[in-house]
């Protein structure tokens, strides 16, 4: 099917959709800092008043970078994970979907990751909407953990705003090992990490039952579902 | 005492040292790549070619840069650490004095973190140079935990190099969520967590004493050093 044949708006959207995948690529790579409409219509072999004719302005093609960044990251990572059992499943299916996804960016960068050093000194609308995603993102872990403690999956007592901060750090540390420091082993530290984070964590039994101290642990096995 | 006293030898040393502090600062704000000839010129109200006699070019400003950050923050946290008691000691002092001064920091960025994203991607001098500084660090806390095992301060099945991913991803969790997240409980969290992290590995008892299961845990209390 050549592209004449497609109705003009629908033609259009194609254009802005293989623009937003070239920026989402070049802003992985060179920051959005780096991301210039000179260097996407290069990119494009396209003239540069034809980018322009799709986003408005350089800052809204950062903005559309973010939103579509954000975009893939939710459908990746957030969706499918909400789909499984609310508690501890939903909870490890978010680390375990999001240290996928970083372990394939290992190759390419992560905006979330650059942004916030881009940015953190410099004050806008491209820091202001990156924060507010990253913030998104956060509060989904936060509230993942919080309703695995509710479930009684985790310990009554957990800190999860401390969990969710810990699991945050470890996310950090793999782009950075992996990616500035070339180190081989950074994927599998941050999951024996997170693993061994979670596990710490995790209610041996259901504090309902009053389990006595001494009891065969064996027992417990079954209290929670395992993911 | 005018500048016109001191011997010209001396003279261009401080007038080099002012202009590295200058572009210290400007690195520590807008990052090695935001540092140009002609922003530090401005910013010391000098020519460029006044800046240029000190420095023979952008490339060995920047490295000069990463040396002179790499002096301070030996001089600020490994020199006075190295003097504490080898062990658990010495291990926390590192820790604790990295964390003061990313606390201090948290006003002005760190171009070993800034740097890591600026140059991740990008092959050359000014990275080579910044992996090799951020490694020694790397290393110097490796050792330190190493010798807190040999030593028996920390368990003796420790995983170190575990232990100070661990203890790295939270620094760069304390950056990005102080600096960009605007957190203000970051610090804390991070003191937090690597206390606990110190604290899980920190045997109880000498080994050699072969202390039997269900021995009184008080009477372990004076068996390491405390800092």
């Amino acid at each position: 099917m050549s592209l004449a044949k497609i109705l003009p708006k629908r033609k259009g959207q194609l254009t802005r959709n293989a623009i937003l995948d070239a920026a989402l690529d070049l802003s992985c790579r060179n920051g959005l800092e780096g991301l210039t409409i000179g260097l996407l219509a290069e990119r494009m072999q396209m003239s540069k008043s034809g980018v322009f004719a799709h986003f408005g302005s350089r800052e809204d093609l950062q903005i559309a970078v973010i939103h579509e960044y954000h975009r893939r990251f939710q459908s990746e990572v957030f969706a499918p994970s909400i789909l499984e059992e609310r508690g501890l499943p939903r909870l490890k299916g978010m680390l375990k979907r999001w240290l996928e996804r970083h372990t394939r960016e290992i190759a390419s960068g992560c905006i979330y990751i650059s942004g916030a050093v881009e940015y953190d000194d410099r004050p806008g609308v491209i820091r202001d909407e990156l924060v507010k995603m990253v913030m998104a993102w956060n509060a989904a872990l936060l509230r993942a953990a919080k309703q695995a403690v509710e479930c009684e999956h985790l310990l009554p007592g957990t800190d999860c705003e401390q969990l969710t901060f810990e699991a945050r750090a470890l996310v950090l540390a793999l782009h950075h090992d992996a990616r500035f420091l070339k180190e081989s082993d950074a994927v599998e530290r941050t999951e024996r990490a997170l693993n061994n984070l979670i596990a710490v964590h995790t209610a041996k039994a259901k504090p309902r039952a009053k389990v006595v101290r001494r009891t065969k642990s064996s027992s417990a096995h079954h209290h929670h579902p395992q993911p």
